[in-house]
């Protein structure tokens, strides 16, 4: 399949939002998206962008993309981390997962950093799979944890 | 205990050096601190700082810190993300740890962000126990991958 693999643009936006919204379907949680258009841009796209963007465009039109951002190792400095790798459900097995992931581990070497680091669910086999096919590590005994707003909001009124 | 907790500083830089060393060392992973004062300094002080630091002074020294930085969740929008708490260890148990908490979490709703995330070790109860009990949730099925500098060089080696 004929692709090309480029940083996203403004007009991209629309389209990457589809893609993150089909995600959260695969990841079991459709109504989880709470970004929009106006989000996106202003956050990606704008003069201290918080994010970088890859995209896999066949035919003018977006079929997958890869988002990155930096961190700050205390033990490695300055990391990229891969928030989202998606490729639209028709276009899986093409090739353009793999051309992102090449062009995200590109993207680390060429800014210098020690590491790249992201998170997967337990159960997407193939995925993880893949991932250490290429040489990664997965840690298991690492947890996520997750505070949100509104429980940040409660917390903070108890301490008063 | 009588402490103060504010924004680090770049003379906090030699203390905050040796607060992480001990954490890795804590965290069965003595040698793993790459990073040296220089590359903190670069990092979280000049123009475009990678990372926020707030640290606890108890008579003048630095005795515990939290390191947060800006992520991006295609989800949620702008997130805070905590990498370090760390407090010394003659000094646990005496309120620093639960400040610099509650400084991060004040910081959070300041900046506007939906979420504070972090990782934490599965064997480290006491930690896991105390987020849990200020409302924050672990999450299990999410797994840590991490791709080194080396093995990425490595991969794109093969691939070409």
């Amino acid at each position: 399949m004929t692709f090309i693999i480029r940083k996203a643009e403004k007009k991209d936006v629309p389209e990457i939002l589809l893609l993150i919204k089909e995600l959260a379907v695969y990841e079991k949680e459709p109504d989880a998206v709470e970004v929009n258009e106006k989000n996106l841009l202003e956050n990606g796209f704008g003069k201290h962008p918080l994010f970088t963007c890859f995209v896999a465009e066949v035919k003018g039109s977006i079929k997958g993309m890869a988002l990155v951002y930096f961190r700050y190792s205390t033990w490695k400095g300055k990391t990229i981390h891969l928030e989202d790798l998606i490729v639209k459900k028709d276009f899986r097995g093409s090739g353009l997962g793999s051309a992102l992931y090449k062009k995200v581990m590109e993207f680390a070497l060429a800014e210098g950093v020690k590491r790249v680091e992201w998170v997967v669910l337990d159960w997407n086999t193939p995925a993880v799979d893949f991932y250490k096919k290429t040489g990664a590590t997965v840690f298991t005994e690492w947890q996520t944890v997750q505070f949100e707003e509104q429980a940040i909001q409660k917390y903070l009124s108890n301490q008063e």
